[in-house]
């Protein structure tokens, strides 16, 4: 039956099926159907404000409308491929229900401005889902940190110890990278939350439509402004993969973070066996899975924003069937997002935190050289000249297996004279981390304030 | 009931249901599970002329996976998420089957080695499918370039008329691409036909196993050398990736070129009604949504390439969870391969060329621009200057709104000397495709000599 | 001569030549001088106000650096390989120059910091002189709208005829996307402009630093508030390089356009000659150079994202080596983009637009077929079957080789008894474009109340 | 001076300085000059054969490159970019110096083929370089294995604990992997080594050229077989960059366990001096840059890749500008591949392994569980049972803080009544190891076998 098209009058032959299924959208785009139904009843109540819509089309639309959005919830909508997608399914039923009240929804609009405001509306409440969650993971992570701002902990360069610093403060980092996640996502939103309906397929409408209406009864803070651009624009999309890319990237840092500290080498962390499995032949094993898989799903959003640029590269204006590939990439990236905050923000509640092993680290790796080196400054040698006076003494302290603070004083001595007693004050962990005391520094105290402030800001 | 899992005696607690749900892939690695029963029966025969299965248990292993592979088939296999993938899917009914012998056929293997022994099972089957489809729609071309062997059209540079070519030798061009890429694909099969089982979990195995029998049995050209790359390879999967992407930005390219050549104001073709569709506003329209959407379908499995790239970066060997990953951009990668190929084919079958647009084209572009100079030379002048008289004969016939066939002889000999009446045999597309008569050239008879020489390669 | 390493004093052997090529940087961030110098000096004035410089070491430190700067300038410092870096290669001379108080400035800091600094620095300046050329192409547009905000041109969707639209309009639907692009700079410099200087090597520093002085002094909104993350994070350059990715998108889009309306089939416009280039063997070839190598240069940009996300993905805290590829894909980002902004500025000023061709290519394809369904929807017809009536008419006409506005009223009235006289005046492509007057329609007056608006954001 | 240009005649304004510099190739392109004459030469020498160059055109252009060749050689070449290219350069220099005979020199082909041989001809030189140097590279691993062939350390499957290996079959699974890397660069070789030459602009040309003959001179396998895909195809480049990506992957996964294993908790090697830096704050530090820098340069590589997919996807044919672009991204894989490899050889040989420390991990993991289940299963309990048993003694051993070999054997068999006496044997490292023996399993016979076999292969 050829007239279930929304264009068949033209076609002397029917598409094909291998063709109806290349192209139907409808078993990824039905995700958009309450925003289908929500930009509709918009569009249909501006319509009637103008003058175009009775006000028994209007009664009718939104009596239809009610139902399907009942069926739907309720998993009775019978979606056909045949229809394309999921404007056309919704559209046909609601003809089917109310007649050509149906039929007139559809005036002043085109797909491609319908399906536009769609992944704006359905895009504009994932971010106000994963802006939460995000902020949710925060929380796990200032828990941490609060309950460890004094556990030290090697701080570490090229995986080498460098200097102490505090797990919290280790883990405040994490806490920075997602507040800009968090914000990148907010700027983000100003650009999603703009209005393509009126722009109809690519030229705007010969009806009388009133744009800032609609866009005022949808919640968007501007329209957009140019009609051609309206129906073509998919930056937000690629925005807001690049910004989730960002999240995943961030995530798959800590996660290797996660499954070094794991390892029985290191020995830092332990991580709650409901976020590990085990092995099928190796009896011994808990492996730590999900930040592994993390680290794996980084690649798979990452794929998706460079599907999306490639996609949109060299496109002449204005719709182009290529867009519509722009979902699926989109959808897998909000899925990724969500699902991993949500379990990574459980799993940092479950980790175990081993302050022994990694105090042990730190007296393993000359994590106070740099101290010795300021203390020496302060004492009037030159940074740079204090730095090969303290390279020797490492030098020499490596070479008896021992640490620096394990030297005798005299020996400490022969490096330079202007050691003195008072040096093993700065040689302990604790007495490193304490001097770091400024905005942003590793001592316990910044990194209380830093908590305080972050859970400030979180409300 | 924990004990359904393969690894669960060590554990203090369950894994949670977000993990279960976030580290399954039985969603969507089902589709190895004729492959795994392959596999797995492989190694049991193995199993069993090395001693280490009973021929009880064999005979009990193969009835029970010919049972499971019939449930399959009938889609009345209850895949559980609790399970985890596939594998524990198919060993667990096979024991609930047939008892102990189901829980013996894991001796000497691990799913490190079982799931890498799947994908390239499956993979391989993949490519047995695809070079056959690149070769259809080799075929497919080839006949269009058959029938236009002649057919003159505008040879195009920078989207600028360059010189005459035929409509055939132009499809030729995607021939010779298409070939290499049937090419890569038979390259990248030999390395993807190794044989990973016997590596185990990644070790190889305490049991006296026989991999070169198994890789017999599995049609292997060879083992995997190393027990420990043979868990962690995933080098095939994106070789692989990359040949298919190629594939895509070939007919990428081509896409571009339909969808140019179908726009009215270049009209050089027509694409069959039901490769198209129409507009839901627009009545008018007929859109070639088949070439878009391929064109942007390219951009998806380029993502994919990437999503695999970054998964595979700066990993320790040997298994990581992060590979799991791999499976979907592979799956996805391998099923908009086989689709694009296979409508691709028909759709190319669906072309109306139409020969008087492609004429007027060529004769609106100075497209024998190249055959003056080469005419120059011939009589004597240097390239260099020949080319330096034709560019302003040309910019005279711009001037005069005429192409330089319409110049008479005495303005032509006003900018050499050297040109004489026979001077307009060259002038005339067919007499400039005539002259390109070398191996690779424009020229019918080296179109027609080129389509025989692939028809006799693709047997 | 070991020691001009600034960390040699522990080492046994000196490092190798091909290891010194390798990881040297002073070839490609010796860009970053001026901005290192800056950054020197305020951490100078910092100490001092601090108290741990002295007034005669600041004042050291300003003559030295103020030397280094001239010869910098002049093209006279010699920069040394062996030296690493531009930081080493300017610290290095000062301490030549000024001695012990060269080597104090390094108090209280680490390269690490230092580096995060300069090219925070150094992006800020950039996104400011980018800002500005994006607002200079925005003007080159906005100009050729208005001299264009009534010449008909087919608005294309699937590159098919669509819908009558201006020029004027459709560039201004670059003009959009170009603001996007401008409000995208300055969200992201909003994140560039932070302090990392007082992270020190990555656990901030024992001495009394005032880090809000410095960011006060370097015109900082901020401090970076986490030690370890300030000398790791490098979110601004992949979001930065995000956002350029995006304006090459654009321009890809539009050079694509201007390709398309160059070739001859199409004709819409020209390019001025000194954009463009010719052939060395067709003489008379004049290819659009510009806009093809800007749609190259898309993929370089794109491909430069990809490295730096690549490159952080799954990086442990804090510093790693790995941080120093960040350069050369940023600051080929930035110069591309620069160089690429400046010469579209430039180019689309010498556009020649042909109205004729557009007009001409507006009734070849029955552009107001949409109109004829509107008119029907305004008598009464709902909108499916209005548009069901002209695709037939549509139809029609095309079996006649004539457009709408071609068929005799009562051939009209055979597809519509709806239809009356008034219908010839929606059929002109100027009573359709008139009709689109609302906010983002292609309406005259509403494309230049959008240039109007748009003027005025410029300033 | 207009008529430098190659196609000047048409023009009516020159080019502007901005779009010299910003089209002009011969910064980056000068590095095919040797190429270019060696293609230059063959040509000559085919058109002398087909009686087109005279005997003295002939000799006149080969004593005028051999001049070139000793400017270019001798570094006193001058370059000028208003001559574009390389290709101009040498062939305007040619003509200075020899006259006519130097014009006639481009008879019969254009800048397009010409572009494309040279790139072919350097290539392939580039790969005739890299595969020796992957040799080399396995080579040094090679050694390295032999040398600890016995070597015992952890086998890791998501950084725990999995089972023995030595640390010589582990290094194996890298000479594995750049096996197939050796492998991927000879098949894409083969498809480097078809001459274009002969296609001309796009069409092939009218003078009766013998491409056999110029691809027998030039070393060539077969000739591009379609002149429109010849001038357009960078399938090569493609290909070629993702088999370089392949490599670095492979590369920075080395490099991720380089460093991890030099991690001081880890501790199982050292890298010699000459590969690290030091900390210009950290005294103590001796950092692994060199495998952090080619873990990030992996994403350099990875990025090239994603710019040419960019850059080719949905390019009309034939030649565009856009492909200009291909040059650098392919050279800075070359410069970057040959790079790492040369230096990664090296650094293989200033590796000191560690063996205690890989020992005393493999201690810590519990690392023969799995054998003491193959134990089991020998014994004649199914798999999944004895995993199930080992999996609680695990737990049982963890619980008390020891190895399962430092348990009773009452309390062994208290998990399983078949346990006996000779259990011990299968729980230390060395019978672990020497029971995995069979083609591709980590015991000592078989990693000493693989590495003959590899020894043999590279000859």
């Amino acid at each position: 039956m050829q007239e279930q098209h929304a264009w068949s009058g033209r076609f002397s032959e029917p598409v094909s099926e291998l063709v109806k299924k290349y192209t139907a959208s409808v078993n990824f785009d039905l995700r958009l159907a309450e925003f289908d139904i929500e930009g509709s009843l918009a569009h249909a109540t501006m319509l009637h404000k103008a003058g175009v819509l009775s006000d028994a089309d209007l009664a009718a639309i939104r009596r239809g409308m009610a139902d399907i959005l009942s069926e739907i919830r309720a998993g009775e909508f019978d979606w056909r491929v045949d229809l394309e997608d999921v404007h056309m399914n919704i559209e046909r039923r609601l003809t089917d229900k109310i007649g050509d009240a149906g039929k007139r929804l559809h005036t002043g609009r085109s797909r491609n401005d319908q399906v536009a405001t769609d992944i704006r509306l359905w895009l504009r409440a994932q971010i106000d889902a994963i802006v939460p969650l995000i902020g949710e993971l925060k929380t796990s992570l200032l828990d941490l940190a609060d309950e460890h701002a004094d556990t030290v902990m090697p701080g570490f360069t090229h995986l080498q110890v460098a200097q102490p610093v505090t797990f919290g403060h280790h883990m405040l980092a994490y806490v920075e990278m997602l507040s800009r996640d968090a914000e990148r996502m907010g700027d983000c939103r100003r650009r999603v939350n703009r209005l393509p309906l009126g722009a109809a397929a690519l030229a705007g409408t010969t009806f009388p439509i009133d744009r800032h209406y609609t866009a005022e009864l949808l919640g968007f803070d501007d329209v957009c402004h140019n009609s051609l651009d309206a129906v073509s624009d998919r930056d937000f999309a690629i925005e807001f993969t690049a910004a989730a890319s960002l999240v995943m990237v961030h995530l798959s840092r800590l996660s290797e973070e996660l499954i070094l500290w794991m390892s029985p080498r290191v020995g830092f962390i332990d991580i709650a066996d409901r976020f590990c499995t085990g092995s099928s032949i190796m009896p011994q094993k808990k492996n730590p899975d999900v930040p592994e898989l993390v680290r794996g799903k980084s690649g798979r959003v990452v794929g998706h924003l460079m599907a999306l640029i490639t996609l949109m590269k060299a496109q002449p204006l204005a719709y182009n069937k290529d867009n519509q590939e722009d979902k699926e990439p989109l959808f897998d990236t909000v899925d990724t997002l969500i699902d991993t905050l949500r379990i990574y923000a459980d799993m940092m509640r479950g980790i175990t935190v081993k302050p022994e092993a990694m105090r042990a680290a730190v007296l393993q790796g000359f994590a106070t050289a740099t101290d010795l080196a300021d203390y020496l400054v302060k004492k009037g040698l030159p940074f740079r000249d204090s730095h090969e006076v303290v390279a020797l003494a490492v030098r020499h302290a490596e070479g008896q297996g021992v640490d620096l603070a394990d030297l005798s004083l005299s020996v400490l001595q022969g490096f330079s004279a202007l050691i003195a007693e008072d040096v093993y004050v700065v040689l302990t962990p604790e007495g490193s981390l304490a001097q770091r005391d400024h905005v942003g520094g590793t001592a316990p105290a910044q990194v209380r304030a830093a908590i305080a402030r972050h859970r400030q800001l979180l409300g």
